[in-house]
């Protein structure tokens, strides 16, 4: 049953999306590497949204927000809380159409994801690092500024937004047998979902997970769900639970959620900067690792992964803690 | 005057090369990044040849030069000596093709080297760390293999083939007004000015070289070849001199030599892993470290800077020394 506020984006709004955002984002490049492909037995794709401007493919659904809100909502803006990527990726499309953006951060946020989101022009109200103070805190900044509230995945032009990705990913490999995908609250995979179960029916959508945040795996596998309270893991754009909109697509299109403990999560991101030459978080090494631990899901087939994501911290890398 | 036994490679002979190598090497995408065009004052657009499956440029040269040979040699395969990419790219090359390669690499050699050559089916003969003992027994390998010697750069197959580089590289910009790349022993330099001084004679070649193995700054500014003795410099792959085949090319076409220090290098580097999300070597930082250091020559420019390699060991990165 959908709850009646629900609205679920269509494969049209992802088209129209497309259409909307591509002056605004780059068609990223697919990579490839005969290596990687030797060690894992299959034919590996990988999309570089950590090419996009502001780092991560969240500018997909941010700018799909931004440009399509009447002029009359664009004066007051949007808002949102988030300490990651969608807020640097949100503050990016505002400054692009030159509207405010205000972000709700915990005042415990790595100061360089402050930084960045300064430097897009967006307006960072600080918050106790609680779910209680950001929602406090947050209502108040949307009372004050009218911002309208952009979602960081539970939310349908967002979702239609990181839906172009596999679109794109589609038309330039000439077809996929999977597409693999981090889940954090599930907007990537809700996306992906989206757009190739019209597109590409026959290409199974697979969700890699890190094991000390598996709240989507439990969901999946309970069938409704299971938020975790406070999980730790060095995948920390995939700490956040799923919600109503991300989880009807993950129960009705996903096929498989598998997870990787943080040591192969780091071992997969090691080898990814030393054989494709990309620089992406650890988030994003989560498909390579679930491709390496389970090579009979794997072997022979031609799989796109979505690296989601290149703002790391260059002076604390994981495999040098 | 030319010496007799040199061969200049012609534009032609470029143009063979990208037919003959375009099965073997990829295209590699140009990178852009609004955050570095703004801070520079210049429009740069960065060549990814770290992105070459062996992960250098200098695949372009070795595959011309490997699948340029007649059946009768190529079954004696090719020789060289060197520590650096031209040692994995030659091998990868001649594995492609599946004639033996010979390798001669000091013995100080790192480990990661060696084992990269020997991945792709190298052969490597140890010597000591001199210039004498690698002359001995490079030509001792050479005797008992009949291995055809290919040059790392003062050699026109291998000019010709790093001459495709800037081809691509026009072919995808629409146009430039400068190129800058590192120069060591000037095969990616002597490559690009083969190719604009006929594709765009209106496009200027710029050199950027480490402040400390800048002999070739000094090579240009005197009119004749100066070599060092033991440069040491972080960019360690621009170590070696200009010889006759190269120096042609430099004395003739690159319009201007820039050095940069050290820390002007690691600075650079830093700086295209964080805003352009690409793993790179400390060489092919040099050409941004002198962009940025040089802001009135090449403010409000059309830039093509090419990203030479991306063999770094992640274990030892500079800015955490």
């Amino acid at each position: 049953m959908t709850k009646p506020q629900m609205i679920i984006p269509t494969y049209d709004d992802m088209l129209c999306a497309h259409e909307r955002i591509k002056p605004h984002i780059r068609r990223t490049p697919v990579r490839t590497s005969d290596y990687l492909n030797e060690i894992t037995g299959a034919q590996l794709f990988f999309k570089c949204e950590n090419f996009q401007e502001p780092g991560a493919f969240k500018v997909r659904g941010a700018t799909n927000a931004v440009f399509g809100l009447s002029a009359a909502q664009a004066e007051k803006g949007v808002a949102t809380h988030s300490s990651g990527n969608h807020a640097s990726c949100l503050s990016y499309a505002a400054m692009l159409r030159g509207i405010p953006c205000n972000v709700v951060m915990p005042r415990t946020a790595p100061q360089a994801k402050k930084d960045t989101v300064r430097r897009y022009g967006g307006r960072i109200t600080e918050c106790a690092p609680s779910t209680s103070s950001r929602e406090q805190t947050f209502a108040l900044v949307q009372q004050e500024t009218g911002g309208d509230f952009v979602h960081p995945y539970n939310d349908p032009r967002v979702i239609a937004g990181q839906g172009t990705c596999s679109k794109e990913f589609i038309e330039q490999t000439d077809g996929l047998d999977m597409v693999v995908a981090p889940i954090g609250g599930g907007g990537m995979i809700s996306g992906t979902c989206l757009t190739l179960s019209t597109l590409a029916p026959e290409c199974h959508v697979i969700a890699a997970e890190p094991e000390q945040a598996d709240d989507a795996f439990r969901s999946f596998k309970a069938g409704h769900i299971i938020a975790d309270d406070a999980p730790k893991t060095i995948a920390d754009g995939l700490l956040v639970p799923l919600k109503d909109l991300t989880w009807h697509f993950v129960s009705n299109h996903v096929s498989e959620i598998y997870t990787a403990s943080d040591d192969e999560i780091i071992d997969a991101m090691k080898l990814t900067w030393k054989h494709l030459r990309v620089v992406m978080e650890p988030s994003s090494a989560v498909p390579l690792a679930i491709v390496l631990k389970n090579p009979d899901a794997f072997r022979g087939k031609r799989i796109g992964i979505v690296i989601t994501g290149g703002n790391v911290d260059l002076d604390s890398l994981p495999w040098l803690a």
